[in-house]
Formats: structure tokens, C-alpha cells, sequence
């Protein structure tokens, strides 16, 4: 049983999006008005629905509803993408009975199609039926209609003054209909928080989680992590000092979702965790965990389960980083497999091959003495991402 | 009947450094010492071969011969693996009657593994036997037995005074054995030449072809360009005034050879040229052409032959180069597909389905008015370059 946040009610429904009869549209919705903040790609072209979060949540950081649809980006859309996502907001805010600026859209889908309105608006009645019947795993699972699994976390901290809860879901990368690989995650909680606070503190927590992990590095116009706090469980954070052990709940969340999103990477067997420390600081050890992350080399060579190190080494030699090669220290698990510009001694494959069999993978790279670190989440390349991806969209 | 460069001999064995009995050891050898100069990796890590080259030819741009293994890359081998390639030239140079310092190593094959100079030994009688016997293109074939065809391009330079030779032979991305895609590029030329010049024009056309392609954006450990000019035609550059029509010559030669490593990528099945125009520096509109022709989302439509140009958008804004949104353009072939924000009108998708089956795709992308312009050359992803890749490298 899932400890769900006070003071939330959920939705969803099929409003044919997508092909066939599965759930496509979600609402999240306060009882209150909830603190609330927002962390969105950094891509250059942002979609409609990211820009007016993004414009709504600046001028006032409060909001009722999250309302998330897939099936559709609304990115590349120009000016009548930003008009039709305000006409949704309107009409799921008149189902709602909210204000339309409560509304916080975000969409995950095909870039450059507008949306589809008479759909939109053929499913309000449903959309008005199911709020409050769906679970919050329902929701989850409309969230992320195209991932293999639901996901889900949650934590609680408690205080002398009662519980708080915390509880987040996000959609990652594995569409049916491919397209963009994109991020949405949301996150509920039923403290009383400061806005600038929570707008910190989800940033501090994105830049820890979500922003660590990558499938195939390419960074979607739609990514979106937005956080309401609606004080539901009367907790004041600041009066019972709780800001700390929020914050780590909230990370905790954060960090098992991220885990989850590369866990279930279009056609991933393999979740990489690939450490890097003894940098310069820390932009050299992340461009150096990123060059790895990305290589196709070193992600068809996990895939394959073979302990291929020379392209980990050669991926970082690439990568930009300024580091000295005969400081350069690999190792695959706990076995130092590259040190002193050479390989380290012994039948290496004797001892990876059996590493290499597991679905966690951890690599280990240290690039001399400096305070420098980073670590990347990274998913494999396989037959199946390509084959996904290469398909045509309808 | 290719018109090969006076002065230079050929030789190509299998030494078994690779399966079965393909040709795996080749040699380009001079009749009488060459104005020599080299363009290399950028990797950090660069292989053995490639660290005495550089050292060489910086200390005396002078040489008689290029020695070219596939199956064993040298790299990654430590102060031994210096040792070896050491050993690899002076067999060599006694085989050919020249001096070990004259002889230029250049390896390609798995990273990490040490040479195995018994076969070497064990191949230098034949190597000796076939010197002179080989014709340019049975090295060409030597130096590229991983590929899937032979990469030869050629041409000439009349001056008032006699003809000007150039050949240039490449190999490029596909193994057998796979591991780190290694580009290998060598260029003889007949004419008589200042060594300064040359090392600069070598450098200069390296950055206007080989430098312009990618296949998976993983740089290797071992790449490598050489060439020798021998004087043997006669023809002295500066004495006819022939350093432009050479430049443009060679430049030819290289951008032929570049284009062939493209279009026989590994898996690859398109040759995608990327033209970025109107950035505000040739710098940023590398960063967006790279970004385009790195992405996976974009390779895979490719190779599924999908016009799904939100992926080709989506990576110039996450490419880092600096634009405003609003002012790119983006065409697929001559197409526009969009601009100002939004996808061109008009039914797309029925004028580009035809386009994307041809083998060669343009994609044209304008991000301003400014002065700074990129073309790239970039190969698909397929799934069969993932079979190639995670395959055991047994």
C-alpha cells in the first residue's frame, strides 16, 4: 500500500492519442493550492506546454494540476501550439473546477503535430467520471503509457508535529510510437514548504537524479520535473525543522525514479553506473562520464556483455577531459582492469566475463588526485533500440 | 588502369594477425626517401605506432615507407607496446633494404593486446618476396581487409613541366573482429615538394574531409594520415607554380576517400550530408552539425527511412550552438520542412517518404545570417551495426 500524500485526487482515461485503447491522458490534482516548481529541458527549442509552465510557475509558484497527455509533444509547433495548450488547460480546469492558470500542462509525443482538440474535448466527460476513482498508480500508469513498467517511489519523513509524505512518478524513455525520448516526472507532497525553498531544492534534486542518467543523450524539448507541496498533512517544514530530511526523501524519490527511467531504456538490458573521480573538478569528471555514456561503442560492447575496456578508454581519451594519461585508473566492478597507461596483468577476461553477465554494471574511473566527480546513469545500445527507433512513427 | 605515383613499390601478406588467411600486413614503399608528413588522433590516448610516427616526422619530415597492420591496434600497450612497434620497424627495414627510422607504423584491430611479433618474424620472408609484386590496388586492399570494399582515390596535376601524380588509399569503419573503428589514410604523390608546405597542406585537407565524417563520434586511439611526396616525377611544386592545383588535388583525393568511409560505415546503409549555414561562427555550426549526425534518434530514423525532422531539430537545440529558436531553417534535401518556429504547411510526409530511400541524404539547416558554416558526412545506425559492435571480439 502505497503511503500516498493527503490532499491529492487523481485521473485517467484512453482519449485516443495513441493507437488502440490505452490510457493517454492523467490528471493530478490538489484539493488546495500547492506550492509549486518546475525543472524543463534545456533544449533550445522548448514545447508549448514546457514554455507556459515555465512563463506560469516564474509569475506565481502555486498551481492546482498537473494535466499530462502522451501521444502528442506539442513541440515545434509554434504559435497555435501554445494557443491549444491553453485551450486544454481551460477545458480540463472547467472539469476541475479550477482556474485555467492552475493548470500545468506537459506532453510527451511526436514533435511538430499539433493537437488534437476534438479528442481533447471528446474525452472531459470520462476525464470528469474517473477524478477521484483513480489510484495513484493509475495515474502512474497513464503517465507512462509507452514504458514497460510503472514508476513509482515514495518516502515519508516524520516530525514531532505528524508525517510527511512524499510521492513521485515519471515516464521515461520506450514509446510505441517513437519518437522523442522524453522525461516527465511529478512529485506530490502534503507539506507546508517555502516556494523558493521547494524551487531549490528541486533543482539541487533534478541536477542529482534525472540529469545524471542518459539512454541515448539526446535531450528531448519536452523534459519536464515539477514538484507541488500543498501542505495537506498540516506539517509546517520550517517549524519543525524538517527541511533536511525532506530534502533527502525527495532526492531518494527522485534518484529511484531516474534509476528506473534508464532500467527501462528503449531496448536497455543494462543500467551502467559510471563513476568518475580524481578529476580537475567536477565539469571535467562529467564530461568524461558522458563520453562513456554515449559512446555507441562502449554501449554495444555491454549490451553484448563483452568486457571491451579499451573503447572505455578510448571513449575517455576523446572525451575532452584534461587529465593525464598515465593517471588514468579503470575498473570494471572492483577488478582494476587499465592502470600506468597499460592494461593491469592477469587473465582479465577470466575475470569480467561472469561481471559482465550482470544487469548492474558499474564503472569505475579515476583520472588522478583532484577533488573532481561525477556519476552517470547509462543504458546499453541493442538490436531493439534500433529497430524501435528506426520504425516508422504510424 | 590507375595511374599510380613513379617511385613506389607495394607488398601485401597475410601475417595472421586476423582469422583465416586474409591479407593483414601491407607495405608502401618508396624508392628513394619522401618529403613525409602526418595528421593523428586527437585522442588523448594515442597508440604506439602513432606516438613514433609523431615523434619522427616532428624531429625529420622525411620517410621511405608506411608498414600498415590490421587485427592488433597497438594502443593502450604501455612502454612495451613502444618497445614492439619498434621491433615491427626494424624487421621491416631490413626486409626493404632502408634504415629502421624510415620505416612509418601504422596498426588498427582490438585495444589493449599486446603485437604478436612471432608472427611478424614468421611473415617477414613473405613480405619480402612480394615487394614490388603488388599492384597500389592489392594494398589498398591489404591495408583495408575489414572493410567491405577497397578505398582508392586518385589524380593528377599537369604542370608545364611534366605530370604530378596523387594517390590515396583509406580504411575505414567495419571489422570483422570489431572493436575501436579505426580510420587509416595514406597518400603518395610523385612530385617534389617544400616539407613545411606539405605537412600544412596534409592538415589542411585532413580538416576539410577526414575531419568532416563521422560514424559513431568515437575518435580512435589509432587515427592516422600519411603522406609522401618522392619528387620521382620530376615535377618541383614551387618551380611550376603548382602548389594550388596539387592542394586542390589532394584535397580531392582525401574528400573521396572520407566519403567512402561513410559509405561503408559499419551497418551503415545511408551517407547523410549535414550543411549548417548562417551560425554565427564555423565553431557553432560544428557544434550543430555534430550534434545532428551523433544523434541516435536521428541515425535510426535514417536508417528507417523516416522524415521525422523533430529528432534533426531537437538535436541542434540541444547542441549547445548559440541561435535564436525562431530563425532556423531546416530543409531535407530541398524541401523546407521548417522555419519560424513551426513545421512547414503542406503534406510533408508525401513529398519526403520518396526522398528518404535514396541512398544519399542532404540536410540543409540555416540558423541565422550569420558567417560561420560545417559540413559533416555522417552514416546511419542499424541494427546490424549493433550485432557488429556486441559481438564478442573472439
Amino acid at each position: 500500500m502505497i503511503p500516498v500524500p493527503q490532499g491529492y485526487l487523481f485521473a485517467a482515461v484512453a482519449a485516443g492519442f495513441k493507437k488502440a485503447d490505452k490510457l493517454d491522458l492523467g490528471v493530478i490534482c490538489s484539493d488546495r493550492p500547492a506550492v509549486t516548481a518546475g525543472v524543463y529541458t534545456k533544449n533550445r527549442f522548448q514545447a508549448a506546454p514546457v514554455l507556459v509552465c515555465r512563463e506560469r510557475l516564474d509569475a506565481v509558484p502555486s498551481a492546482r494540476a498537473f494535466l499530462v497527455n502522451s501521444g502528442q509533444a506539442n513541440a515545434c509547433t509554434g504559435d497555435e501550439g501554445l494557443v491549444n495548450a491553453r485551450v486544454t488547460m481551460e477545458m480540463v480546469a472547467e472539469v476541475l473546477g479550477v482556474g485555467t492558470d492552475e493548470v500545468l500542462p506537459a506532453s510527451t509525443g511526436v514533435i511538430g503535430a499539433q493537437l488534437r482538440l476534438d479528442r481533447w474535448k471528446a474525452a472531459m466527460p470520462a476525464l470528469k467520471e474517473n477524478l477521484g476513482k483513480a489510484a495513484v498508480t493509475d495515474a502512474a500508469k497513464a503517465i507512462m503509457t509507452t514504458d514497460t513498467f510503472p514508476k513509482l517511489a515514495w518516502g515519508e519523513v516524520e516530525t514531532g508535529n505528524g508525517t510527511i509524505r512524499v510521492a513521485g512518478m515519471a515516464k521515461g524513455a520506450g514509446m510505441i510510437s517513437p519518437n522523442m525520448a522524453t522525461m516527465l516526472g511529478f512529485v506530490i507532497c502534503d507539506a507546508e514548504v517555502d516556494p523558493q525553498w521547494w524551487r531549490e531544492t528541486l533543482a539541487w534534486c533534478a541536477d542529482r537524479s534525472f540529469n545524471c542518467v542518459t539512454v541515448d543523450g539526446d535531450t528531448s524539448t519536452n523534459d519536464t520535473l515539477m514538484a507541488m507541496a500543498n501542505g495537506a498533512s498540516g506539517v509546517n517544514v520550517d517549524a519543525q525543522h524538517a527541511r533536511e530530511p525532506l530534502r533527502e526523501v525527495l532526492l531518494d524519490v527522485c534518484q529511484a525514479l531516474a534509476y528506473m527511467i534508464v532500467q527501462d531504456a528503449e531496448g536497455g538490458t543494462k543500467v551502467c553506473r559510471i563513476s568518475v573521480a580524481g578529476a580537475k573538478d567536477d565539469a571535467q569528471a562529467e564530461l568524461a562520464a558522458r563520453a562513456v555514456g554515449h559512446s555507441p561503442l562502449v554501449k554495444t560492447a555491454l549490451f553484448g556483455e563483452d568486457p571491451n575496456w579499451g573503447r572505455i578508454v578510448a571513449a575517455v581519451g576523446r572525451s575532452g577531459a584534461d587529465f593525464e594519461p598515465g593517471e588514468l585508473r579503470l575498473f570494471l566492478g572492483s577488478v582494476l582492469v587499465f592502470a600506468d597507461g597499460q592494461p593491469a596483468s592477469g587473465d582479465l577476461d577470466a575475470v569480467l566475463v561472469p561481471l559482465m553477465r550482470k544487469q548492474d554494471i558499474d564503472v569505475s574511473i579515476s583520472l588522478g588526485d583532484g577533488p573532481g566527480e561525477y556519476t552517470l546513469l547509462a543504458s546499453d545500445l541493442s538490436r531493439e533500440y534500433v529497430s524501435i527507433n528506426a520504425d516508422y512513427r504510424s
